[in-house]
């Protein structure tokens, strides 16, 4: 069993101490910390069972017990935080993504050369089943050559403009997941990105600098073709569905739903609407992939989402901004790192 | 090509008018009669081409130029024009049911014997699509050995009461299209009946000895179990699904809509209702049942839903009364015949 | 927080030891017991945090720390344990069925009498997010008064001959749960029952004087009609569905699948069986249902699933019963109790 | 009642002959012609009612009784015959595309000035049910305003390598009608165009310098964004999806199969695959355009599809084969008219 230490006490952060005290079986949380610790959180941590609660990472990266961390810091601490892990000795599983900063990203990888220690990055939703069985048509042939993939993914509402403003922009912070998932699905990488965006749920988001509604087109390195489309605001919730098209035929998935439960009057035939947002949507992929992260630590394994894995949605989420700005498709191989 | 005319121009028989100038290769209406033929009437026929309009039947029956005759007229006339015809040397296509009065029914089975006339009576719901992809997967065996058939029928809304009282009643007017349905999808006669009745829709219905809702169970001859639901209104519109489960699956169709539309809001995810009666939703399934009756009388083929096809249901029926009145099980051999 | 004493250890009482642990915040485990108790289940125990472990029920009965029980032990043994508890106190959550003798639920009954103490029977399927969505719909009103409610039962797979032996019959081991789920849907008493049944699926199940394929109908207090169709026996899986249909329209749920893909190919288009069976489909209705109990202790507030809920399915079941041998329909009040 | 004359007896040149002669009450087919007019041809013209039988198209534009012509002849011919056409006074339903040549639209649109002659061309998905649901919910505010349209279209298989070399591409050929449905969904003209096209069906079709599978995102006049995607050939049928987001929600469509029939076995639960090609998926459609045509000439009303609604489509067809050329987005305002 992996001990682990969770640095950064926030949502996602207790979502994974959560995650990993009740379902995964291969890890427990011995340790928690953040700078902003405070009693509610520290009773939380204990009723958790978690033993040790500090406000320092520093003292779970010191703490000979702790194997493995998980960074839940915020975003623009991510990297320097996996590099200390690292020297610590520690192995890392880093929240997506590892930096809005490639040349940080690049420190970290330099890190981690040659030290033998595993580094996962949080792409969680490879482990949703809905896109887990997407991917298992892909692999296994029943779709035969991929030629085309399709992501829908648009969020039940808008974040703040406070949030917009360091979020990013909208490739980093939300079309990032899409991003990893065209990669996932399609077993290959993305070569080129067009992106076709717009300001039409808030003007305010403009006035950031930064778009609403996106439609994305690539061109993978395996010849395929990709396309997501991006809304920060669906009036009927989270929209989250995927297609992969192929010589031999298509796999889809569609939304997930409270219930089956359709109610059919003189008004029409009306369903549920899908689960609201991502801690609905995706909960249960949260202690998959730790549980992954703890079986390749154990079992010296390679981790499911790699450092690279980390990497390339960041390349193509700065290429994807390069397009939207120039107006333009922007090759990869034009975004220096 | 078969010359047929039309007995009968109410709403049935103007329906098999059109459908069979419109879409029947095989036949042509030469005539049509009827006592209350009207100015209006003969007009809507000589512009459908037809040539010869008449108020009395004999005028069909006796002309040489008419090989086949539909008998579309008001049900308790049925038999005895069918005999009428049979004697005349013409086929016939009856609608359903033959008579409410089994008495009747064998009348028009001793005229038809040794004449080599084709009868065909019309059950229209066997020819159409989704009912054909069930029975097509029964026979084939992909669901196996048939163990129960399910059978939905809800109308939109109950008929007026003046209907009621000369309907012969819900299982001689309406569950009279399901026991045909049970027998076309199991390939199989039925043994017994018993029924869950009531009148939830409108207590007056009951104030004419009828009811409105019922639940239908049978034992078939291959040993295997049926239900039917009945109901004269269902809100959102006809609702017409069958299914049948056996030993390897099970086959399922649903409703047909005016389109796939599906809008999803913050109020859910809302599709169209059903299409509203039999008209919209069985139309195809008239052009389709005269057509195939013309190919019988064309090549000396068998109908596909012969007297016997005719007889059975109106036997359940009046099994299905029986139980209803008396409160138990009602094996067809307890009705005389 | 209420401490939790489970007796009986086979699969339905590991099932709710863990999903109290990591599910119920109002409950935990303090104890667990089982005349069959071994090294192994012993371990399973303690890695769970259970502290007392013992081959004695008593022992939970006698533990003072102890306010409530879970009797979890096969069924014959239900009853006697059930009035044992009451008699020392403890507060009851009783498996599905209290016993299969109607003389012995009446003892419980009577022992439960004035105690102030909390009974509730573990009917599941009531805390499903499927049926319970249908019950809101009708609750709401929805779908307005009541007309019919249909169940589809199917299990995937018929149990062995030596269960089926001392199974108590389908309509106690298997009809239960949709016996009360009729009841749920509808809000309704039933008042008379009729099984149209047969032994379709292995003709050894007849040998053992039970059957394995029914149609059941039902008349209710509220004057709706109920059908169920159970066998044991579906090829692609567990098939769970309800509708309840009335006079303002219908709500209808079907089966949960592992995911939403759907592939297309040449051969049609396919999507995913129902998940396998009840552990995989109910698994979140267990935590649930315990937490409602729990909160029902420490609030002193009803139990959602009382011990006439836990009668009227037997008293319905053995209706059932008596139907199938008599070949008519059986009202309750004809079965003594 | 609207006289008709057709030209061109090729295979849509027949659909619409008998979609009017059988569905069509405000029109009727009164002469056709084609140069290869055969015996077979104009027998099956003469059991159809069809008088008049030529191989002179002329004969039909020189006919006093002919109010009306359908161009269906092929589509190098459309323009010139149509300027004919409306020299000879009458009204003209031109097939689509009216050119390859925006030159020769130029020409139609200038002879057509001050005729007061209609003339509307064969964008006949317009008028499928599915896509008219779509509309109706668009126009009628049911989604707010609109954000994102996205359309999927796919044949189900690829076009003979001769029919690729005088096609036109695959833009003018296959995606004319998606843009088509671009403009009517949205409501919206086109401004630019970006295409991410491949040729991954068939490597002999890059050799034509065609490609078959496509990703094409546009912007549209509105401020709205749209994507479609192609491919020739889709292992499972002709694939017709739309979908439209905006403000308010979504609506969306997807295809048609033959039956709902759904085969539940121990392999999947299986649905039909969509109707076969466009004749089946579309026949209702080129009915309800030439009656909609025939009342706008009756009662002098504006044509549902008029000629700039022709022109349209060419235009960002163009767009887009300059935009796959030069791999860059492409402004309607660059394309020469």
């Amino acid at each position: 069993m992996l001990n682990i230490g969770i640095i950064g006490a926030g949502r996602i952060g207790k979502v994974h101490a959560e995650s990993i005290t009740y379902h995964v079986k291969e890890a427990g949380v011995l340790a928690i910390a953040d700078p902003f610790m405070n009693a509610e959180t520290e009773k939380w941590a204990k009723d958790l069972g978690i033993k040790k609660v500090s406000k320092d990472y520093r003292s779970i990266l010191q703490d000979p017990e702790i194997q493995a961390v998980l960074i839940c810091s915020s975003t623009n601490t991510h990297a320097d935080i996996a590099i200390e892990a690292i020297k610590a000795g520690k192995h890392v599983f880093c929240e997506k993504p590892i930096s809005q900063d490639l040349a940080k990203i690049k420190e970290v990888m330099e890190a981690l050369k040659g030290t033998g220690l595993k580094f996962q990055v949080g792409f969680n939703r490879r482990f949703d089943h809905n896109f887990e069985a997407v991917r298992e048509a892909v692999k296994t042939g029943k779709i035969g050559d991929v030629h085309v993939v399709k992501i829908t993914s648009r969020d039940p509402d808008a974040p703040s403009l406070d949030y917009v403003k360091v979020s990013g922009g909208i490739f980093l912070d939300m079309t990032i997941h899409d991003f990893d998932m065209t990669r996932y699905l399609s077993g290959s990488d993305v070569e080129e990105v067009y992106v076709n965006g717009a300001c039409l749920v808030n003007p305010a988001i403009a006035e950031c600098g930064d778009i609403d509604t996106a439609i994305i087109t690539m061109k993978l390195a395996n010849g395929a073709l990709a396309v997501i489309d991006n809304s920060r605001k669906a009036a009927y919730g989270y929209d989250q569905r995927a297609e992969v098209f192929g010589s031999k035929g298509q796999v889809a998935v569609t939304n997930d739903a409270p219930s089956t439960a359709v109610i059919s009057t003189e008004n029409g035939v009306t369903g549920e609407k899908p689960l609201y947002f991502f801690l609905e949507r995706y909960m249960a992929s949260f202690s998959k992939e730790v549980s992954l992260f703890a079986q390749a630590v154990i079992n010296n394994t390679p981790v499911p989402v790699d450092i690279n894995d980390g990497l390339q949605p960041v390349l193509i989420a700065k290429a994807a901004a390069k397009s939207m700005k120039e107006g333009r498709p922007v090759k990869l191989s034009e975004i220096e790192f």
